[in-house]
């Protein structure tokens, strides 16, 4: 596996809750926005496939929480991705900076569903191609 | 004025930040939920308005903070509406319970696209209008 | 493996994103929310916890996206618990409401940090007791 | 009035809600994210500050919406500061990139609570005071 993707971002204050660190249900967003963003690196706009019937949704995720972020932290975000069958299998880890240190280890599985039925979606293939290892 | 609309609802953990109270934009989605369920009491989804093409949206806000709420704690949100030319104007205050203390009061002016047109929506005319003074 | 407690819940609107489906990350909320109200009618506050030195945390989550909630649903949130070695491993499962389609299904692996440090945390396990299958 | 701090930030998908818009609360969020930014800037932490018993809390918030943001925009978001006897009085308007277009206009009051009382914050005065008009 190697990683295809990353970006870096910060902690907001108000994403860390009455623990002092970043609420969990945060890092989801964390990570989807790492995926809208790959995406919009191909050219591919989220909101423009849902307008256009094609809905790529997360059909299971796997996290492992590591090191809390805090106020202030920042950490990267990278992302692979492979493809089983008709799903997009990301590996999505965050590691605060500047010290690397893992923070999260995920796995997001996602699938599209074309006019509200599960599908191949050529435009997804066509885009990530390049990144499936042979 | 006299409110027409209250409901109960409860602090979630996730909605307190590092200084362990509730972050202001909660409060914020709080008087939002108690609007679409006032919407949905009258028989109108806010959901269902969008896919026809009628879009309420805020046009001004304005909130005083008065005492925060914590983690554990309940408190009733109640909602009064009056008419103002093209706009709704909503009270919206929060109450703790059980001691009823205020905790935001707030003024919320919304209007109505209308296939992206601001307009007049007979719909809401109609739903709102036993609650208009003479 | 039976279910220990219960709670219903409905969408709120903010919680739906532009898919019109509620985003995958609030689904992450409903089960905190879930979990620190199972807490709070086996008498513990997380916030008290938290204010004593004891943090509960998630080290790992797993979820899988079964039926989307949209605007107007209902659900109701299970749960079940058992512990394994220093973890409490919560089943957390969602149900739309009336039809009991599933929802999400998910297991939450938390531990206990003691000033800092992991540690059972008797308080917890006091609690929980009850719950462990012999 | 002139602006004395900005930072540009970009639309995050899963801040969109069913009408494809940014939700009103987000851009509460932008806004205090701004704040403490502009604060960071100065040198000070928002949770150092809360840790050393000094919260700045808000009080009264008020915000006009002009312009919807969508997924995909950009937007810049400018800060003035002047104090008004014990308030610091924020004017904070965002504008969308790159036609400068107008997306909300806001005013925020902030006091501070010392060890849970109001009361002047000396190291804010300090360093806010080269922004203060003579």
């Amino acid at each position: 596996m190697r990683y295809v993707y990353e970006m870096e971002m910060q902690v907001r204050d108000y994403e860390c809750d009455l623990q002092g660190i970043v609420n969990n249900a945060n890092y989801q967003h964390y990570i989807e926005h790492t995926r809208h963003q790959f995406l919009r690196h191909e050219g591919i706009s989220f909101a423009d496939l849902h307008a256009r019937g094609i809905d790529a949704v997360v059909a299971r995720l796997n996290m492992a929480f590591k090191t809390p972020l805090r106020s202030g932290d920042s950490f990267v975000s990278r992302l692979a991705v492979r493809k089983e069958g008709i799903k997009y299998v990301f590996t999505q880890d965050l590691f605060r900076l500047p010290d690397g240190k893992p923070v999260i280890r995920s796995t997001v599985d996602t699938v599209c569903l074309v006019n509200g039925r599960l599908d191949h979606c050529e435009e997804l293939d066509r885009a990530f191609a390049k990144y499936f290892e042979p």
